[in-house]
Parts: C-alpha cells; structure tokens; sequence
C-alpha cells in the first residue's frame, strides 16, 4: 500500500520555482470562484506520520490561498465540552460550509489508529470505527462535501533521518517532541495500523492520496495540484439537476434524483506522481541471470515448494496464486515453473480470459469465488479478478465508477479469503516496451509460437501508458500487509521465474 | 421496528380469492420478461421468526411462477465443500444469473443473527457481521441484482399460538420441532438481535420488508405485490447509459457511468400495507381524559421528572425528547408542560424550523448536531432532523435518494449518541382530520391564536395522505430499541400531555 510512497520521490528546486506561482494564482482563483459560487465545501483531511511535512504543508496552503476563507483545525485533547459529547462532536462543530475550505490537521482517524497502536482497543472495536468513518465519508460526499484526505508517508529509514535533522537544527529543533521519539520507537506497528487504515477507509468516495514526505518540492506541488484538479473538477461540472423542489412528476423524479446525488460527487483523482517517479518506471526491468545460476536456483525452489506443499500445516490453510502482466511478459512459462513443483491433485490452474456467458450473467467477482480452493489446494489464476481495473478500466469495458469500487470490493474478497486461511501471492510481470516488442515479432516469425500473438496484443500495446498508469494505481490500492504485490522485472525470463519462485515460497514459509 | 408488524394485518379469504389469480398473472408475465430481456436477477431473501410462514411463501411464490426459472436455495450445516471455504462462498455458488429469480430461505444473515442470540459471538464480533453483510449487499445491488428481503414477523403471543396450532394438527405437526421451542424460549433476545440487523441492514440499496405472518392471505398478498411493484418498475425502466463500451469522450463518461450504476438499482419500495392497516390508522385519537384526572396527574408525573432529573445518576447521562406531530396537534402545549418540571439551566429548548442560511451551506445533520446536550441535560427538540423525512420528502425539497439514505443516517446518529449515554424519548402527535380543522378554525377565529395559522398549514392538510405514509414509514424505519418512537394520540390535549410525561418518566427510570 505505502509502496509508491517509498521511492524518494523529488522535484528539484529550480522547476518548483517555476511551477508554484503558476499553481498559486490557480488555486487562489479556485478559491474565489468557490467562495463565489457557494455550492460546495471543501474538506481537507492531513493524516500520516510524524516529520513528513504534514504542519508545513498545512501552512504553505494557507499561505497560497486566502487564509480569510480557510478555517484550519488541529485537534489535541478534547474540551471538557467535547468530551462530554459523542466522539464525533468536535469535528461536526468546525465543518466548512459551503463555500469554504476546512482544514483539518488530524481528524477523526486520528484517535481510532492511535488507540489500536498502543492495544488500547482490539481488532474488533477498530474495525467497527472503520465503519463507522467510512459511514461517516459517505455521508458528507452524499451530501456534497469536496472531501481531500492526504496521508503524508515517510519509510522507516527516511522517518528516523527527518527527525534526526530536524532536531539537529536549532531553528526546528522545537518540532521534535520526546512524544515523536516514541512514537517513532512504534514505526513497525503504527504502519501497520495505518495500512488497514488507509485501505479500508480509501472509498470511491473519499480515497487517500499517498504523498511521500522526504521531498518538500514535491511534497507541497504534489497537495497543491490535486487539491487544484479537484476542487476545478468540481467547480467546472454543472449541476446536473436544478434545485429539488422544482422537480417535475414523481416518474422522472427517481433519475433526477440520481443524477442530482452523483453531481455533489467529486472524489479526489489519483493523479500520476507530479516528479514521474512510480512503482513500474523505478524498476530496472532487465536482470542479470545466467543459465549457471538459474539452473540449480530453480531446481533448489521447486524442491522447496513441493516439500511446503506437503507440510502438514498447509493441510489447514490454502494458496492463492495470481499472474497479470503485461503481453508476452512470460505469465505463462512463470506458472508452468511453479506447477511443476506441485502435485496435480493439488493445485487447480485457472486461465481467465474474457467472460463468458454464464460469467457475464453474474456479478463480476462470481467466476472467481467459483474457484477458490479447498484446504491444502493451490489456486494458480493466469489474470484474475484485477482485469476490472485493468483491461475493463483501459478499454471501457466498465463504467468509471464501476472500476473505482472495484479496489474495496477485491480489499474485502480477499481479506475475507485470508481470514479463512487463504495465502496470498500476487505478481505483476513488467516487460519494457523494447522487449515487447521483440517478442511480439518473433511470436510471428516463429511458427509454433505464432498463435501466442493476436491483434488484442497489437492493440493493448497502443495503450501502453494507459495500461502504466492502472498498474501504479491498482499496486497503490491493493497491496496490502495480506496479499501484498510483487512486481518482477521481466526482460530476462530466467530471473522473473526466479524471483516467482523465490517470493511464492517466501509467503508460504512465513504463513506456516 | 417491529411495530407496524403486530398490528393483526389480515385480509379476508373474499378479497384473497378475488386478488390472487390478477397477481398471479401478473407476476407470470413479469417473469416471463425477466426471461427474455436478460437483463438483471431477482433474488429474495427469506428470513424471519419460526412458523410466521416462510416455507409456505417460498411454496406459493414457486407455485405462482414458472418453477423452472426459480431456484430455491434452504442452507443447513454447511457441507464439507463449503466449510473449507470463506463463509459467503455457499452464498456465491447460488446467485441467480440474470433473466432468473433466486429464492433463499435463510441467507447470509441466519448464523451471525443466531451465534448472536446464543452468544457464540459477542457485540463487536455481531457489529462486523452486520458490516460485512451491508457491503455484500451494496456490491449486489452495484452489480444491478435486484435484492428483494422479506422479513417475517410475529408477536411473543402470536408465535407461540401458532407453533402450538401447528402441533395441534396432525397435517402439520411435522412443521414444528423442538428446535422451534427451543428458539421460541429464546424469542425476547432474538427479537432484540433481529431489530438489530434489521436497523443496519435496511439501507436504501436493499431494506428489509417486514412482513407480519399471522394472516395467510395477508402475508402472500404482501410478498406477492412487493415483489410485483419491483420487478415491473425495474422491467419497465429503460437502460440509461448504452453499452459501456460503446461510452463516449472521458468528459461524458463519468455522468454517463452514473446513470449507468443508477439504472442497476431497485430498491424495494415500502408499499403500504394492502390491509390499509398501519400504525396510525390503528389509533384511537380521542382518548378520554377529564381535567379531574389530569390535573393531579399532571402534577405527579411533573415531580416525578424533577427528582428523575436531579437525581445523581442523571448527571452521568443526558435526554434529547424529540416532538414531532401533525400541525395543531398541540406540541407545544405538550413540551411546556414537560419544561415546567424542569430546572432551566438544565434544558434547552430548539424549535427547528426551515434551515437557516448558515445551516443550508451544511450538511442536515449539522444544525442538531450543534444542539446536542451536555452531560445531565436535557434538549428538547420541537420538530428535528426527521423533517428530512417527513417535510423534506413530502414537499420534494430533497431527493428521493436523500431521505431514503437518510433513515440509516438517522438511525447511526442515534446510535452514536445512546452510545454515549443519551436518553431517548420520541414523540408523534396525531390528531383526527376532523379535530385538526376544528383546531384550525378556531385559531383563526380568536385572536391571540391568530399568529399559529398560516398558509402553510392549509397547504400541509392538502398533503394529509402522503404525510401519512411518511410517518408509518419512519416509525417502520427508525423506531428502535434505544430510541423507540411514542405515538400520541393528541385529539384530547389532556391525554396527550399526561402519556407524553408519563413516558418521558418511563424512558429515564429504566435507563438510570
């Protein structure tokens, strides 16, 4: 989940002075036009970790924009009033109304992932605060509210350096609270706290924008710009209905209605990182492996998953093992590396192609709840229910909002296979568009491999940077501490099956 | 929750036998599109207290149509196959494509309401389940499954004559086990727990329909015409958006993915009760009353609530009495002889009227949420947030889509705040027609009463049946057991005051 917030993202000092003033005066117009048309709220929410510019950024924005027209809110411990009052009184009581921008510098998450941190609460009341936030999001975007949420990420490493450096300059060194150092102490946990955090409560409606905070270039362009891209979004869009109570007959009052609810709509886009850095162009996707070393690399792994296979403990769990990747990325020879290792009896190998009818005539994630394994089964899918936010989202099979609950939606299926005892290993297989290319032109030289290349693949490759940007997206909202991604480097096919093979056994010996 | 189902709904064999074969038809021919347009499922859920007739309905609708385009689906222990997979996976296996109907006789909701009733699980455990299954049922309805959930009902009195008549007959003894009895020792708590899944499962997507089961001519008609009106409304609705495919620019796409999700959903309409019994025509309006009982009366109940709102354990808790009644059912003269027992500084009175400028840029609940008491207070709402409801439905000043999402809103809202030790007293005023024109003829005719009319209380008498409807729906919707709804029969002031207090008293004593 945090992956694409851990690549050292950066913009360097000379473009920022170029795109800041520009941002700027677009912001400051938004706001104008905002205040004026007083048709929405704006909501900012600021999570995340300590030291990742979080108090910065929430300056810098009130010093773009006009700070007359922000209200900023920091919560530290509640009121006698507050605390005398449900849990969610003090954020209900600093709500922007229309027209206005709120920020809020912590907020109702706040409190809940601190709580399971430190095990004052237990798994069951955190989740039920999940729902209860998501419950909450739903209802302000229902009712019309723009609602931002940024969660400002820093790794480990970066968190302990931050901290470091801020305490070593004397003008900053106040930031640095013996709170920070202990809180720091709880990194590992906290994180993962924050993980089921972000993942449950990142809606269709209201999902987190991950901002990676070791850079403040691209930190700050990066809150600006999406703040700017949605609140024009919104801004630009006309009501689609006119005002309710000129509705006409009650027949066409049902779809108005729709169409008036959809229009207070506007979540946050995910837009493609500001500095082009993401988790797919980061790769080095030509790796060394030689013959020498793969050969008994893979005879030593194979032998390994067969003897895990058989464990006696995996008798009570089950594995789940998908494929995607681009065309001709070598999905297909990856999985025949892996089934050999396994007892045929065992394992169940599921080739997903375009639905069929049957399929089509069900709800989208039916065809695979069709083939989940029993205890002690592998379940091998060579591409898998990640198709609605990959093909169905790049060529429009599915409506936008269709594929935007997809992420929740495959979340939930698989945590609840997970809960059931399900392991989970998920790879994506990236080839450049180089070694595409060669590959495609010798499928079609090559007589017994011609069948492998199809018109489908010519055009899928049109779409190459559509395609990029569905991996990045789906990789950011669906790489989870249960079934985490593995991207694999695939220019060099003996490395990708090595590195299958590696992780796949890897996932299992930890679950055992 | 339950209270619109134990009001005797009946309809005789005469008016049974005449409507029957019309419906009968009806539905075969609404099926006989379903068929051929292809183009959603119809799946039913069947759940309910023992002996209220479920298998007899699910025999009667199976009757009624073509049975080969039904599958009905009963769930016992799960098999082998199923326990070794995810719990829902049982549930996945018989989804009905589209062009069928499905009817489960138990569903997703059976073992978590039983593990509950048996304390195989405890509350938060209970709270997850409930989540799980709401998000279950919103995917469904995303996916365009038209999800029909009928709840059977009976009293304690009337499940109890009803096992026992089963037995009774030798054709029917077979029906009753000790299972049954076992369950029926058990009635209170599983009412308790049932109210509770029915609360946070009625969303707007998917409520349940209650379905009270003494009368089997009533409860057939009921499932029959419910399920008629949803299906031929879905049937009859044309596809909004083409083909997804086939969508146009990215700049229309997203309205267009709107409609297109909007056109996948149904929700079953609350009809009313084919009977034209309902909560409020079940009332005796001009309860009797004389000043020689009410005055001493009064005068009790008055003390009673001081030393109740004095007394230390008060001082821990809080009351929010809500007064909502048809126009000139005497509110006001009810709330002030409420305050009157009360210290001042203790209570806050809110009349609510249309929503000021400050409160229309917020969302609705905002202006309540304001009004909420601190600990050992009293707010007193004259009208309140169930003008979203009652007015706001009635006069179309918001959507459809708004007040249906607005019950579960509602009803989380006052979940939150019993959580955090509010007493609840709710209170509908109803007056006859006759006595309400009485009242207004007299306001216009003496002069200090003069102000109280206006046009709008002419133009709210014209709306009399929607208005209505409105309120059986809500008490159907938002009575519940931390905050159940009072009816008030109001056409004798006298009577209505002292049932007003004398509850009031009743809620404090038994929460303190």
């Amino acid at each position: 989940m945090f992956e694409s917030a851990e690549l050292g993202h950066r913009i360097d000092r000379d473009e920022y002075r170029r795109r800041e003033p520009v941002l700027r005066a677009a912001l400051l117009q938004a706001q104008v036009a905002l205040s004026a048309q007083k048709r929405f709220p704006v909501l900012i929410v600021i999570g995340g970790v300590d030291g990742a510019g979080k108090g910065e950024t929430v300056n810098l924005l009130n010093e773009w924009m006009d700070p007359r027209h922000i209200d900023t809110h920091a919560f530290g411990a509640p009121s006698d009033e507050e605390a005398e009052r449900p849990r969610m009184w003090r954020f209900w009581r600093v709500l922007p109304p229309k027209g206005r921008l709120g920020i809020l510098f912590g907020a109702w998450h706040t409190q809940p992932v601190l709580d399971r941190v430190y095990r004052r609460s237990d798994t069951d009341r955190f989740e039920q605060q999940l729902q209860e936030i998501q419950r909450f999001e739903r209802m302000l975007a229902d009712e019309g509210v723009l609602l931002l949420k940024f969660w400002f990420h820093l790794s480990k490493k970066d968190q302990k350096a931050r901290l470091k450096s801020l305490e070593k300059d004397p003008l900053t060194r106040w930031r640095v609270t013996k709170e920070d150092w202990n809180r720091f102490e709880k990194y590992d946990r906290f994180r993962k706290v924050s993980e089921l955090l972000v993942r449950r409560t990142s809606t269709a409606a209201a999902p987190w924008v991950l901002v990676e905070g070791v850079d403040e270039c691209y930190r700050s362009l990066t809150v600006g710009e999406t703040l700017l891209a949605a609140m024009r979004e919104r801004l630009e869009r006309t009501e689609a209905a006119p005002g309710a109570a000129a509705l006409p007959a009650a027949a066409s009052a049902a779809s108005a209605a729709v169409s008036n609810t959809a229009a207070k709509r506007t979540s946050a886009r995910l837009l493609p990182p500001i500095d082009g850095r993401d988790v797919l162009s980061m790769l080095r996707l030509d790796q060394p492996m030689t013959r020498e070393v793969y050969e008994p690399s893979l005879e030593l792994l194979q032998g390994r998953l067969n003897r895990l296979s058989r464990d006696v403990k995996f008798r009570r769990r089950s594995a789940v093992v998908v494929f995607e990747g681009s065309d001709a990325a070598g999905k297909g020879g990856a999985i025949r590396r892996v089934t050999a290792a396994l007892d045929a009896r065992q394992y169940h190998g599921i080739p997903v192609a375009a639905p069929n009818e049957e399929e089509r005539a069900q709800p989208y994630l039916w065809r695979f709840w069709r083939h989940l394994p029993r205890r002690g089964h592998f379940a091998i899918f060579d591409r898998s229910w990640y198709g609605r936010v990959l093909v169905e989202r790049v060529e429009g099979y599915c409506s936008p909002a269709d594929w935007q609950r997809a992420y929740g939606e495959i979340n939930e299926f698989e945590a609840e296979l997970a809960a059931n005892g399900t392991i989970f290993a998920k790879f994506w297989l990236q080839v450049s568009r180089e070694e595409q290319l060669r590959r495609f032109r010798e499928r079609e030289q090559v007589a017994f491999k011609n069948f492998k290349i199809t018109a489908d693949d010519w055009r899928n490759r049109k779409r190459w940077n559509a395609y990029h940007q569905s991996v990045c997206d789906m990789v950011e909202r669906t790489s989870t501490g249960i079934a985490p991604w593995t991207l694999i480097e695939a220019d060099n096919k003996l490395y990708a099956r090595i590195k299958v093979l590696a992780t796949l056994v890897e996932r299992i010996e930890q679950a055992l």
